[in-house]
């Protein structure tokens, strides 16, 4: 096992979890001022901006910047039947999944007449970026569009890069129409971010923007909502933990660890065992595995990067992933649901051996737009509360106004706020007849 | 009715209305320079540079950062009996409302043999800001800490600056000790946000930031936000939109707008009406009300830069409402229930003539940390929600990976993620005995 491919730590040091938990440094400084210059030219010249930026990266010049209705509909003709019924599929559990996230209002009396309650309202407007290159991802689509129409938002837009010809893939198409998505554009990069902040002739301005994308999309996503807009989350390469023990199944292992890090040369990638011979039994699979891949050398790169880590006792082993944080956590064991209570953060839990990332990624329901580079101590995935506002209320009778108005008063005096007190003193006064 | 005391807008044309909403510019970029030394100061010299900033800006030279136990038992016997009973009653139901807000995971099967679920898990490590100056905002302690706790946040460390005499105010101390805070310092500003996020001998790193400040601790969070730490929302002045028909009540409504306006001279209160005598009787107790407030000076500034909006019919109020997206609406109308399902953009609502802002401030049970400056179209109020990750599980037996593993494959390879297909391919072989 000396023979790891990945970096081989062996029970380091409690004082060392937290360095061994850094991900790769995020050069972000440089890309502030293209980034700026791209946004302040989309918000001064919208669209024709927009058009001469697909000339410069996409090296396209577009007629029209949105998806026409042709489009679309040739793209429904070019998809296979068998991958809209896998697309299908994938579509109805999410919105299970997503659906029973719901909640309906409960009206809490916390003091007699003093009703308080959350009712949920779909963010009006939401833009979904979805990166254009090699790879459509199409089931990010379905990740963003399917709970924003369960959410009840009303405008959702998309902006994807068109390729070289002008074109947008025939499954981003076919699954943004599936999902109900308002507008498609062919925008691409921090233009498209732009576009959505500030609206232009084509892109409507949204309140919330969604997606993943490269280094200018999210130092994009990252200024702008300095300026108002919110955002889904901060993002950063993509990465996964397994923690396999005795029980799991090391080709399993191996194929979960290479099915991250083919995403990217920056993915990072992280085996956690209390077993030696795990580690010995998952580089001999890691070896085999990689070398079929057609994006084998992504994946070689990324597993450079990455770490193996043994720990003498399992708890050593959840106790790690805590400290790392991981986007994706892969309990390889058929005692899997033992480890549910101890897990502090993660974006998401994938347990035992027939639960590979691959599943959430796709079609078993869950969310795949998850906290990275360590994120997953502060903040959740995309769900429906993403796509929604909880606005809070509250109605108070007579009742209840007299139940707490005189505490209200005490804080108000207490805070040196005279007019908050005095809005409840005149209803109280009124209420007994005093004035 | 001409002459209110706020600018009074007559049935002003719709696409006047977003010029109508935009709140009072705020000046950030001159802080940035000031506010990044302090960061950077902070993250080298720690505790030393607390001490200097201590002296430099409250005018004190601490002895201590940190709150020792017996001025918190001090601060016990200090308080008053009564004023305690107050926030114990606010304590009640602030506790009730936000409890109710939790979520027990709820194993939903989206196919057979497929099993995802959402469980939530309080942030770990989470500092709140509670600002200084002449009143005490022991409130914001409530709203904060309890949720806080009620979430299972392990740490709970509250940052508040001291007086000149190095004191923090007995009403902060004693609420603290009440709802449960492990620790807090006497650090103040920018500086505080600082030591939350980098950690220091005395404060310790926390992964969320919650509170309000001045423009300081307002961009110190926003800058930090950029760092790894999480922070409940953007922040800007509080502000108030009341809807009053002919059934309000117009002492009640003047004195609602007063205790928004008294908050500060760039608070801003609206008043938005389909009744012309409801502007004139609502005009007339402003004056009689404001001459008999101490803050009076404050209120009659923030007064002035605030508005009042007549509409002939109340949809249109509603909706130029919606527009606004208030922190605070207060529905002043005895039918203020058929308002509800029109409400799409407001971080709380007070419905009816004797539910006062103050309530929600102080006592009702709902939160007063709310989207302010327009941030109500995006961003939800601080809840329980605020201080869980929601980390999303799930569980798939053989019978699920063979019943969605076909779909998974499909989508993948027309992503082109092979390893993404491979994991599933190499369990769906497994399970067929095909390997």
């Amino acid at each position: 096992m000396e023979t790891s491919i990945m970096k081989l730590y062996k029970n380091p040091d409690k004082n060392t979890w937290e360095t061994l938990s850094t991900r790769a440094q995020l050069d972000k400084t440089q890309l502030n001022d293209t980034v700026t210059t791209i946004l302040n030219e989309v918000k001064e010249n919208k669209d024709a901006a927009l058009y001469k930026y697909a000339e410069l990266f996409d090296k396209v010049k577009l007629k029209t910047l949105e998806v026409t209705q042709s489009e679309t509909e040739n793209a429904n003709n070019v998809i296979s039947e068998e991958l809209k019924k896998a697309i299908e599929l994938a579509k109805d559990n999410i919105e299970r999944f997503h659906s029973s996230q719901r909640e309906e209002p409960t009206i809490i009396e916390t003091t007699k007449g003093v009703q308080c309650w959350r009712k949920s309202v779909g963010i009006e407007k939401v833009g979904l970026y979805i990166p254009g290159g090699t790879a459509p991802l199409f089931s990010t689509i379905l990740m963003l569009g399917i709970p924003a129409k369960v959410a009840g938002c009303k405008e959702i837009v998309l902006c994807t890069p068109p390729d070289s010809e002008g074109n947008v893939h025939p499954a981003i198409l076919y699954t943004a129409n599936l999902v109900g998505i308002t507008k498609i554009c062919k925008v691409g990069g921090a233009q498209a971010i732009a576009a959505m902040t500030y609206g232009t002739e084509t892109v409507p301005q949204v309140y919330k923007i969604f997606g993943p994308g490269n280094q200018f999309v999210t130092k994009a996503k990252e200024l702008v909502q300095q300026q108002g807009v919110a955002i889904d989350m901060p993002a950063g390469p993509s990465e996964v933990l397994v923690i396999a023990d005795e029980t799991a199944n090391p080709s399993f292992v191996a194929a979960d660890l290479l099915s991250q890090a083919e995403h990217g040369t920056d993915s990072q990638v992280i085996l956690v065992t209390n077993d030696v011979t795990v580690i010995e039994k998952v580089n001999l699979e890691l070896e085999k595995q990689l070398n079929a891949l057609p994006r084998k050398e992504i994946a070689a790169k990324a597993l450079e990067n990455s770490r193996t880590m043994f720990f003498s006792s399992v708890e050593e082993c959840v106790e790690f992933s805590n400290v790392y944080a991981p986007e994706h956590l892969i309990i390889a064991s058929e005692n899997a649901e033992a480890f549910i209570d101890k897990i502090t953060n993660a974006g998401s839990v994938f347990l035992g051996n027939y639960s590979c990332e691959s599943a959430g990624d796709y079609a078993s329901g869950t969310n795949h737009t998850l906290p990275t580079y360590g994120y997953a101590k502060n903040y959740s995935g995309v769900s429906l509360d993403s796509f929604v506002k909880k606005i809070t209320f509250q109605k108070l009778s007579k009742e209840g106004i007299q139940n707490i108005g005189n505490a209200i008063e005490l804080m108000a005096a207490a805070e040196g706020l005279q007019a908050h007190k005095n809005a409840v003193t005149i209803r109280l006064n009124t209420i007994n007849n005093l004035i």
